[in-house]
C-alpha cells in the first residue's frame, strides 16, 4: 500500500527513541532505528545509570566511618578506580543488550549507523551510504555536554562523557558549573577521595531549586570538605609545567588541579542531521521546535527527548515516546504532560523535589504556608555525622493544596517519587495530616508538621 | 473551683501518656504524670528506637561486602557488642531527657513512681504511699512482652526487653515467634554475626501481611543464612550440661543454642493497677475496654495506646492522645482514626505496607487488579548481592482506587509512609499513572506499572 521502506524510522537509540521504536514495532509497524554509537542513550551509557553506580561507590567511605559509632572496627580501605569503571562498563553492556533485545523482540530493524535526513521522507545511512524512505520519521538524537569552545584551554578539560572513563582517578579536580551534573560529580569525586572544587558563576548552586535545598546542600558539601567558589568563572586553562593543569578565574584565582571538568549545560544533537534539507525548524539553541504533540514543522516528522530541549529527563523522553505512539499509531491524540515533574539530584545528601519552590510559590499564590523541619537523621545520632535533613512543604493557603515538596537527605529521590503522586493528585495538607506516621522513619516528618513554620502573604513573611 | 489535686493525672510515661500530659499542661491544666521506670515508654526505651539503631548496626557487614563490587577493598572488620549497647544507651538517655524537658516546659508535674488507682478519682503513688486525686485520669501504661510462663524453661529465655541489653552477644540464638519483633530481631542478630534460627507455629511468617511480602522476606532471610522452622513450637527449654541451652520442639527437633528469645506477643500492662477498685473494665486479654473516644467504662477515666490493645504502634498512641486532648480539653470531640495505617517491618530487606493485602482485598472487592514488579535493585547489579525487590499495588477494579500497596526492599518504610498519604487521600491508579517517574529510583516502579499483572474476580485469578 505504502511506497515507503518503513512506516517509522527512528534516529537515535536512547530512552525515547528505543521506546517509540519498540512500541511501534509491537503494533506490527515496519520500524527501523538507527544509532551511531551505543543503544541506551545518555541515560544508560553516560548519564543516569553510570552516575548512580558511581554515587553508590562514592558512599562507601561514609559507611566505613559511620560503622565505628555502631561498635564496628574496620580495617583500612583502598579504592581501585579501574575496577569500578570495569564493573560499570559490564553493567552498561548488559543494559545495552536488554535494549537491543527489546527492539529485536518487537521486530524492529536495528541499524548501527549514523543517519541523516536527505529530504522529508529520505534518510541516508552514513556507514553504508544507503538511503531509505519512511512514512514517518522520529528524531530522538538527544543532547551532549557543551564543550565551551570559547574557553581558552577547553581542549584540556573533560566533560561528564570522559569523567565516566578516566584512565586514572585524578588527585584533584575543578568542576565548573552549578547544575545537577556539576553537583553530583563533585560529590562523587569527593567521596572517592579526590580533592574537589566547584566553581559556579551564580550566587548559589542549583538555580531554580528551593533556596533551603540550595543552601542546605551547599553547607553539607562544604562540611564534607568540598570547596565551593561562587560568582566566579574559569577564564583560562593551561598545562602546568610540572604536570596537571592551572585554571585562572575571572576573580584572579589560580587553581592547580589534576583535572578540570566542564558541566556547563548540554546542547541538542542537531548538527549535520540534514534538518534543513528536510525542512525541520530549530530554535536559536539548535533545539528542534515541536508542538504539543512533539510534531516538528514537518507534519510527519516528530522529535522528542533532549533534542527538543523541553525537559531533559529520561522519564520525560519515554513519556513523550508513549504519547507519540498513542497519537500517531493508535488514533488517540495524547499530549505529553510536563506539569509537576518530580526530580532528584543524586548529590550527597540527595535532593528530592516536586512542584514549586517557596520562591516560585510566593509569586504564584497570594498566600502560602511553609512547613519546614530540619533534623538530624536517626543514624547520625550514633555515627556522630554532622548532617541535617531538611523537609519542606509549600501549601497554597486558599486551596490547602500542597504545591511544593522539597527534601534534602537520604532517600530524598525515593520520597520525591511518591510525593509526586500526591501533588499530581492534588492532595491537600489535610490529606497529609490525616495520614498516620510510620515510626521511626524520616518521611514521618512530612505527615507530622501540623503547624506552619511561617506564612508568606503578598511576598512578605508573616 | 475543683476539689481535685489535678485536672488530669496520667499513668504511664510512654509516647501516648507524655503527649497527652504535655498538651494538657500547655493548655494551662494542672497535670501530673507518673512513670515507674523511665520516660519514653516501649518505643524509646526498649522498642522502635533501640531496634532501629540495632538494625543500622547489623547492616554494616553488607555494606562492607557490597563495597568490593564497586572497587573497594576493605580490611577485616570486628564488632564490639558492648560498644553498641553503650552507644544505644547514651542515645536513649538523651531522648528520655527530651521527653522530660518537654513535660517540664509544659508545666507538668513528673512523678517517678508506680501509680495505682484506689478509686475512680484517687491514685496512690507506690513509692511514697501518698494518695492524690484527679478530675480526669488517663491510663497509658502500655504493654510488655508475654513471658510464656506455661513453657517449661521459660525463665531461661529472654524477650526483646533483655535482647537490647545482653551482657554478651550470643554465638547462636533461637527466636520463637513469627511477628515483626521476631523477624526484626532475627535479622539484627544474623547481621551481627549470630547463628540465628526462627521458629514459628504458623505456615508462614508475618501473618496478615500480603503473601508476596511474607514469602519474599522468608526467601531473602533464608538466602542470607537465617534458618526458619515453620509449623513447629518450642516445648521445653533446658540448660545444656556444657553451657548454653537446649530447646526441644513439638516436632521432635533438639536445638542447641546460646540463647532463646521469646517474641510471642505482648500483654497489656493492667496487672495490679487498681482497675477493679476504680470500676474500669478490661477484656479477656486484660486490655482496657474503651469506646471510640478512648473512654473507659468510667466516664472520666480514659485509656490509650498499647494498654487498650487496639493498634500497637507509637504513632497511633500519639494520635489517640491528641484526639483525647481535643475531645476532653478543647471541646472538639475527635475520634482516633485507625483506618489505613501504614507500617514498616524493619527486617532486612524491609517491608513497607499500607492498606489491604491481596488476600484481604479479594474478600472485600468483587474484582481487583494486581500490579506486581519483582526486580534486582540497581546497587545489587554491582555488589552482586542476590536480592530482589518486590512492589505490589492492589486496585479495586470498580473504583480504580489503590486499596493496598506493599513493598519489600530497601527504604520500604520510607515509601510506605508516603504511599500512606495517597491511600488516605483516595488516590486512583490513574493518579499513579499520571505521575512522571524519577529515574533512577526504586520507587519509580510504582508509577510505571501500566498494565495489571493479573486480576482476581470473585476470588479467581483471571
Amino acid at each position: 500500500m505504502t511506497a515507503f521502506d518503513y512506516d517509522l524510522f527512528v534516529i537515535g537509540g536512547g530512552s525515547g527513541g528505543v521506546r517509540a521504536a519498540r512500541l511501534a514495532g509491537s503494533l506490527g509497524k515496519r520500524v527501523a532505528i538507527a544509532e551511531e554509537y551505543r543503544f541506551g542513550g545518555t541515560c544508560v551509557i553516560r548519564g543516569c545509570v553510570p552516575k548512580k553506580l558511581f554515587v553508590y561507590a562514592s558512599q562507601f567511605p561514609e559507611h566505613f566511618e559511620d560503622a565505628a559509632g555502631f561498635g564496628w572496627q574496620v580495617g583500612e580501605a583502598s579504592f581501585d578506580w579501574k575496577k569500578l569503571v570495569a564493573a560499570k562498563d559490564r553493567e552498561i553492556s548488559r543494559l545495552e543488550g536488554l535494549y537491543r533485545r527489546g527492539l529485536e523482540n518487537a521486530g524492529t530493524e536495528i541499524l548501527e549507523s549514523r543517519a541523516e535526513l536527505v529530504d522529508a521522507h529520505t534518510i541516508r545511512l552514513v556507514k553504508t551510504g544507503q538511503t531509505v524512505t519512511a512514512e514517518r520519521i522520529l528524531i530522538a538524537t538527544g543532547g551532549s555536554a557543551n564543550p565551551h569552545a570559547a574557553l581558552p584551554g577547553h581542549e584540556l578539560c573533560i566533560t561528564s562523557n570522559e569523567a565516566f572513563d578516566l584512565p586514572e582517578l585524578p588527585r584533584s579536580i575543578l568542576i565548573a558549573g552549578g547544575g545537577y551534573i556539576a553537583v553530583e560529580f563533585a560529590n562523587i569525586f569527593h567521596g572517592l577521595g579526590v580533592d574537589t572544587t566547584l566553581i559556579y558563576r551564580g550566587k548559589e548552586i542549583l538555580s531554580r531549586f528551593d533556596s533551603d535545598m540550595r543552601q542546605g546542600l551547599h553547607k553539607a558539601m562544604e562540611e564534607k570538605g568540598i570547596r565551593i567558589i561562587l560568582t566566579d568563572v574559569i577564564q583560562e586553562v593551561q598545562k602546568a609545567p610540572a604536570g596537571g593543569l592551572i585554571a585562572r578565574t575571572l576573580e584572579g584565582q589560580r587553581l592547580a588541579v589534576d583535572a578540570v571538568m566542564l558541566a556547563l549545560g548540554r546542547d541538542p544533537n542537531t548538527q549535520g542531521l540534514g534538518l534543513e534539507a528536510a525542512g525541520v525548524a530549530v530554535d536559536e539553541k539548535g533545539a528542534i521546535v515541536v508542538d504539543d504533540y512533539s510534531r516538528t514543522s514537518v507534519a510527519h516528522i516528530h522529535a522528542l527527548g533532549d533534542v527538543t530541549d523541553r525537559v531533559q529527563l529520561t522519564p520525560v523522553a519515554i513519556h513523550e515516546a508513549m504519547c507519540f505512539i498513542e497519537t500517531e499509531f493508535r488514533n488517540n491524540p495524547t499530549k505529553p504532560d510536563h506539569d509537576l515533574i518530580a526530580t532528584a539530584v543524586f548529590s550527597q545528601p540527595e535532593i528530592g523535589t516536586v512542584g514549586l519552590s517557596e520562591e516560585a510559590a510566593c509569586r504564584k499564590y497570594p498566600e502560602i504556608e511553609v512547613y519546614r523541619a530540619e533534623f538530624r537523621p536517626m543514624k547520625a545520632t550514633l555515627s556522630g555525622r554532622s548532617e541535617k535533613m531538611i523537609m519542606k512543604l509549600i501549601v497554597d493557603a486558599a486551596s490547602r493544596k500542597v504545591v511544593g515538596a522539597h527534601i534534602l537527605g537520604h532517600d530524598a529521590g525515593e520520597m520525591a517519587q511518591l510525593l509526586g503522586i500526591t501533588l499530581k493528585a492534588g492532595c491537600t495538607k489535610d490529606d497529609f495530616d490525616r495520614t498516620m506516621a510510620v515510626h521511626p522513619t524520616a518521611a514521618e516528618e512530612l505527615v507530622t508538621m501540623y503547624q506552619p513554620s511561617y506564612r508568606v502573604r503578598d511576598g512578605e513573611r508573616i
